[in-house]
């Protein structure tokens, strides 16, 4: 990677006019009943048990611009970054040697089946090493595309387990291993989503987004650090959202750590289970070594349910646990919500919240909000 | 009401030139997969222990049109028809009133939401009687739009209990009743969601929809006679449809019956909450008697969540189970389907689909797909 050239925003508008004709321009919406709610202060009895109890509730003024990834194909903006990777591989002087060799990854679901639609759509095998666990919507979404060029292959559920597996089927094939998130060209791609989003919130009279922020979920690391060299041009700051559930927040904990020293291992059952992964060497680079991220935030599980519904209830869309993380964060982490008051006062703050991905099943909604949920999730 | 002119497309054009400023214009989806999945002819297996068992199934080519009323204000198109009743009260003379006594209705929840937003918008005091087995989404949307205007009664779960409540306190107060289907303001304000829909299908180049047909969900009959009204100027065909358990498909066993009449009591608990009442008397007029709809059809309850779980899943946006009857009737009605492939042959149909509705809670998606539902229901 050290021959590489750095990773800069040019790096993403190069990514996103390759992939322009495979990916859609996914809406952003916006919702009057969300913004209210978000600039409504928490009650204080919302806060007890917290480690804000008894503090004054922050009172932020926030106009949200959700970027609807989940209307991306495959459901979740994985598709830009495999597109991406699919295209760069064609760049290559070997790519006729590539193409018959195809591609290899381990992915717990929405990278799968990205990459499993890119590879297919230019008529490349693909050998996917999937998690045993993982939920049977991504399982047969991967498995559809082009049934004849892609074998899939389940793993135990560790990284390591899929690393293992993945090398062994890597080394049979010859194959090019294209990782979920630890890689400049899928980082690039995942970067375009951001690119969209202020694009689309710049005015028709105006050379720059009216978004002063954005924010993401944060597991492996990709969007977030794609979003960061998109944004790294601009005045718009950039956040990070993790889940707090049994450590899964490794970047929250490394990034306000004395030394900076990323953790490598996660070993979470978080509900938002794309971002149950540690975050990436090359992404680290990017989100802390190079400073273009502005913090990073993280919520508990029954923050994110609450987040759920009132997304699917309200703005009747469908997104997954992962997508809502950030908007979770937006409406009860009380350290972001005191960090947008003091910045932008009375103005308040337009902030663009991508809404990862909306790849769940109705079994899986059942599972989160059914009656043996009633009793409250242990943390 | 035989005082009244007859009502007709330009009822339904005056009702838009009114609402226009309060509702929004709904967007029109389409999807390839649900394409796809709609022209793909079901397995024979799929026909076991129906009527059509062991019939060739049909294979009609199908491109859908999906009118999103899920987005409308309240969740539904009920905006319609409610802004449009509280509009045409402010053309008659004695309206301050009207205004001052307030209006009044009983409805199982979308209309009664609409009802109370339409006339709290105008200052009008409300009156809204519901069952008391009304879904709690439905009650607290009907309650959130302006406390200091809006009294919700409660009443028993049958039409007669509601309908002597709604008497009782209609005339305690002097107020104005809107009923929620049988009613002409109401009609031609539910049909404006289909001369949307016609106008938003229609090319840039084209004077007409390309649309050869428009189905739409069916309880009272407000939105199916609202857009027979509207399309009575077109070749574009209509459709009813109803869901089939405990007899909630009254209008169908009414349509085809020697006689027409009309069936004016309905008992059903379907899972299509919004279409457990009977069809209207205006309404069936229209619909039956004017002979503006060429056919009613109906689907069964697991129809109905099937094809609520490819909505969710694959278009990512979240209707009610009413919202799907139609589209159920696309993909599983094999006399609806072999009518479109007689009528239409190699060329196919573009039929328009009015998703009445969103308005179900996370917890109610969690009844519909949760583990206790895996035994099927029995019809």
């Amino acid at each position: 990677m050290s021959t590489e050239p750095q990773l800069t925003r040019a790096s993403v508008e190069a990514a996103h006019s390759l992939i322009k004709p495979y990916i859609h321009e996914t809406p952003v919406l916006t919702s009057k009943t969300v913004d209210l709610i978000a600039s409504t202060p928490q009650l204080p009895s919302e806060l007890l048990g917290t480690k804000w109890e008894s503090q004054p509730p922050a009172k932020p003024i926030l106009r949200l611009h959700f970027k609807c990834e989940n209307f991306q194909k495959i459901g979740a903006f994985k598709a830009r970054g495999a597109f991406h990777a699919i295209e760069r591989l064609k760049q290559q002087s070997n790519w006729e040697e590539i193409k018959s060799k195809g591609v290899i990854t381990h992915s717990s679901g929405n990278h799968a089946s990205a990459l499993a639609l890119a590879s297919s759509t230019s008529l490349l095998p693909s050998y996917i090493i999937m998690p045993t666990i993982s939920s049977p919507l991504k399982i047969s979404a991967t498995q559809s595309h082009h049934p004849s060029l892609i074998s899939i292959h389940f793993s135990g559920p560790t990284s390591s387990e899929r690393e293992a597996l993945t090398s062994k089927i890597q080394s049979l094939t010859s194959s090019t291993l294209i990782p979920p998130y630890d890689h400049p060209d899928i980082i690039a791609g995942q970067g375009t989503a951001s690119l969209e989003l202020l694009s689309q919130t710049t005015p028709p009279s105006s050379q720059s987004s009216i978004l002063n922020a954005i924010i993401t979920p944060l597991g492996g690391g990709g969007l977030l650090s794609g979003t960061a060299l998109t944004c790294s041009t601009t005045p718009t700051k950039v956040y990070g959202s993790e889940p707090s559930f049994q450590g899964a927040n490794d970047a929250f904990q490394a990034f306000y750590s004395p030394t900076g020293d990323r953790i490598t291992t996660v070993k979470s059952l978080t509900i938002a289970d794309g971002l149950r992964t540690p975050v990436g060497k090359l992404n680290w680079e990017i989100i802390y070594h190079r400073k273009l991220v502005d913090g990073i935030y993280s919520v508990t599980e029954n923050q994110i349910k609450s987040a759920l519904k009132l997304v699917l209830e309200r703005m009747k869309i469908v997104v997954e646990p992962s997508a809502v993380v950030p908007l979770a964060v937006a409406l009860y982490n009380e350290d972001f919500r005191k960090m947008v008051e003091g910045e932008s006062g009375e103005k308040g703050w337009d902030l663009g919240i991508i809404f990862s991905g909306g790849n769940i099943s109705v079994e899986g909604l059942a599972k989160l909000f059914g009656e043996d949920e009633k009793k409250e999730t242990k943390e």
